[in-house]
């Protein structure tokens, strides 16, 4: 069950809400944009079978190692982070090689048993050069080469169709899953780049694809005016309010923000199609910690900031404050007898109270609480949002040229 | 050896630049503002009697829980994260208990063995909620009265002198260590707050405070124009560039980038004398990783912001890129034979070319190694930076009054 309000004014008018919908539908229709469709793929059958076949249990696989950068590690990172606690999850480890800091990289492979450990190396093309050099370390560490049985018991790929590393994969007789062509890197958290790794933690992803297709549905039977609205208002108030502050309560959606932040980040920083800069940088802060620290900024600081309050009704965990008195401290008394839960989401409240009170432009998502089911629907929450955003700005929503400058110089030092 | 260097004009003239020095020697001269003093102070001797009169090995001491929030946690945090790969890291574990997540919460506490924990509650005042309500379930859930030995033996305290937790301290004989009254949380990394558990990892603190001291030092010689010229460039332009994003190329500085959010969002996000909201919004980013999400609203969005680049000349750690092709992806190899280290520092080097092709105001930061002295310094670096841009925009820097009308809400919702 997830509840949402807005507490500013819905200012897009019939027409323009239906035009957004049809712009979306359009996108899907046309097969440009997959995303919308990954909830129906057939991916995950696949991917059972491949689970049931290889037998993880017997061969001992203990660590899930995700090997990819970006849009191919942080939506399983997201998922597992908010579900990390419920009873599907399993005892396996995940872990992940994205940066190409030397200590990190170090750090993660020498506690590494090559035998018990299953490697998902994941990438669009197969070129990106973090994920290549982490793979080359782990062929040459455990003394695995690419053509061995070695390698290929051990790895799996996620990559385009006809991309080079499908070329690997088919050469190297490695298992390989196939990311849709129409489907970019930061929306494939429903592809098989989320689907292979999150299944094999015991979650029910099936029930993943379920809470996302409710949402998508809905939104196509023209019942989610109000997030048309949300969009609306965030784009024709992005000079006003260019930063776009998620404010999650709950640490579990640590990982959650910074996927939401590469979404948002990368989807809409454009140039658009008259030339001009735009976009809303999005913010990612934890409550109730970060109001011992970002929340200052919000009441007293400029006022070019729009906020997304997230709560979590019920953390399944009912651990009390007890009836202990701190001398000299009794006036905190007040909370004694109270859940942990229930203070985390009066402190929820009552900042937002006090953010309203400044007359920033608040809503809010009330989650019932954090399983697969909701887990997949505040995914597709997010990925419609940026999408009309997107349309709103008139932005290419799907693609992200401005990162290739940066990879030119790069291939440049090498050179020669 | 850290190397500084800025990307944009020096606009600052000598007359304005000398009335900074004067501005940040007369909070340090009149006592309002303590920071400046804290590499002198005799604090670090007095926690090192400490440490050696507990006995921590011989007591067993196998976990050091810090139960705070904001400026009590973050600054350990993020000096623990940047020098938890050397040398002198010992094999104790560093907990925090701050956020009150349930999860998070019982997560952490259901690991412990209570005898071999060694708390610090740390809190200015003491009446921090969070702070309060984790050492409440502390004491119930292990059986630790606050007036038994069991309490005190594994117990100590950093507060202001005379305040309410210092009260407690005496009446329950707990170790209890002060933060100066002029040093605010977010300013309190070298006090107690951080040098207690810091020397407690077996990080040299001594070489933290001397690091810091040198910058500090230089400063008050007038030998940091730079850095004042950054902060006025910083503030005079905050109107045109709200944003400031702080891209760290290294996984360890994940914590530090959080330490900077807060040191900046609450000294800077103000109503300044004239009743206008001012500041800049920090974010914190990591490379190469945040290549692949945030950089391409950098270089395609709104010129909105000002970027910071942080390098780290040698990581120590020299694992190399080894010689091996994977089929179809050969056109990576050019990075075969050198190191991650050279790798990412290649990416650092790359992305900010691509950001100054764009015409975006950047400076960088090369530290020679990440160890004490460096840490400190650039604790130090960041302190004086966020002083004079407080200084510059007209605000006060060290108060947070943003954050009460919230504290006081809650407050309401359990009253009666």
């Amino acid at each position: 069950m997830i509840k949402r309000e807005l507490f500013f004014d819905e200012e897009a008018t019939d027409e323009v809400v239906t035009a957004a919908y049809d712009a979306l539908r359009a996108e899907m229709q046309s097969g440009k944009i997959g995303y919308y469709l990954l909830p129906e793929s057939d991916m995950l059958t696949k991917i059972e079978v491949f689970i049931d076949d290889y037998d993880f249990d017997a061969k001992g696989i203990k660590n899930i190692v995700v090997i990819g950068i970006g849009g191919s590690s942080l939506g399983a990172k997201a998922v597992d982070s908010l579900l990390a606690h419920t009873p599907s999850r399993n005892e396996r480890k995940l872990l992940f090689l994205e940066n190409v800091d030397p200590v990190e990289t170090e750090n993660i492979l020498k506690e590494l048993v090559y035998e018990e450990s299953f490697f998902i190396m994941i990438s669009k093309s197969g070129s990106t050069i973090e994920t290549t050099s982490h793979v080359k370390q782990i062929v040459a560490r455990f003394d695995a080469p690419v053509e061995s049985e070695r390698f290929r018991e051990h790895f799996a790929f996620i990559t385009d169709a006809g991309s080079p590393l499908d070329a690997f994969g088919k050469a190297c007789q490695v298992p390989t899953f196939h990311i849709p062509h129409n489907v970019g890197g930061r929306f494939s958290v429903l592809s098989a780049v989320g689907l292979l790794p999150l299944t094999l933690l015991g979650y029910d992803t099936r029930a993943l694809l379920a809470g996302a297709k409710a949402l998508k549905d809905s939104f196509f039977d023209h019942s989610e005016d109000l997030l048309v609205q949300k969009a609306y208002y965030y784009a024709t108030h992005s000079k006003m309010f260019p930063i776009n502050v998620l404010f999650s309560y709950g640490s579990a959606f640590k990982e959650f923000n910074a996927w939401y932040v590469q979404l948002w980040g990368e989807s809409l920083g454009k140039i658009d199609k008259d030339g001009n800069h735009v976009g809303m940088t999005p913010v990612g802060i934890i409550g109730s910690v970060d109001q011992h620290s970002f929340l200052q900024l919000l009441i007293e600081g400029p006022r070019d900031k729009t906020v997304t309050m997230i709560k979590i009704v019920d953390f399944q965990m009912p651990t009390v404050i007890p009836n202990v008195s701190l001398p000299h401290l009794e006036k905190t008394d007040y909370i004694n007898g109270h859940t942990f839960n229930e203070l985390i989401n009066a402190q929820c409240d009552a900042t937002m109270e006090s953010i309203l009170q400044q007359g920033i432009s608040v809503d809010k998502i009330e989650i019932g609480k954090l399983d697969e089911y909701n887990t997949g629907y505040m995914i597709m929450y997010y990925e419609l949002l940026t999408s009309l955003c997107g349309h709103f700005l008139g932005v290419n929503t799907y693609d992200q040229p401005g990162v290739e400058l940066g990879k030119q110089i790069l291939k440049g030092k090498f050179a020669g």
